[in-house]
């Protein structure tokens, strides 16, 4: 499992941190995740032969929250 | 444009609210949208030639929303 990082804005509440771990946790090859809507950070532990950073990162985005880094 | 009104959970702030916006601007066909947390409700209008209802439905769950009715 390799483990991205991510700085996103738009996360206001817990509500927006479960959002987005259970919409990233309906992606084949995401393990565990964690959201912080005050740290303004998600990290995903995925699987690199399953699932792409960049399709985590995408996955974000479509869900309407933004991803700085 | 057909309107469309969701009874979601999962939405606890404004930041939920504007995420489930975001997310439903990105859909080709999805005019004004709006979500209230308080309410439990989104509505949409939309073009029925170019996205349908359960397209809609299916957005809002894949991020991480749950769609009671």
């Amino acid at each position: 499992m390799d483990t991205l990082t991510l700085e996103v804005t738009g996360m206001t509440c817990g509500g927006c941190e479960n959002a987005v771990k259970r919409a990233l946790g309906r992606l084949d090859g995401v393990g565990d995740v964690s959201a912080s809507h005050i740290e303004r950070q998600v990290v995903a532990h995925y699987d690199t032969a399953k699932v792409t950073a960049a399709q985590i990162r995408e996955k974000v985005a479509a869900c309407g929250f933004v991803v700085v880094d």
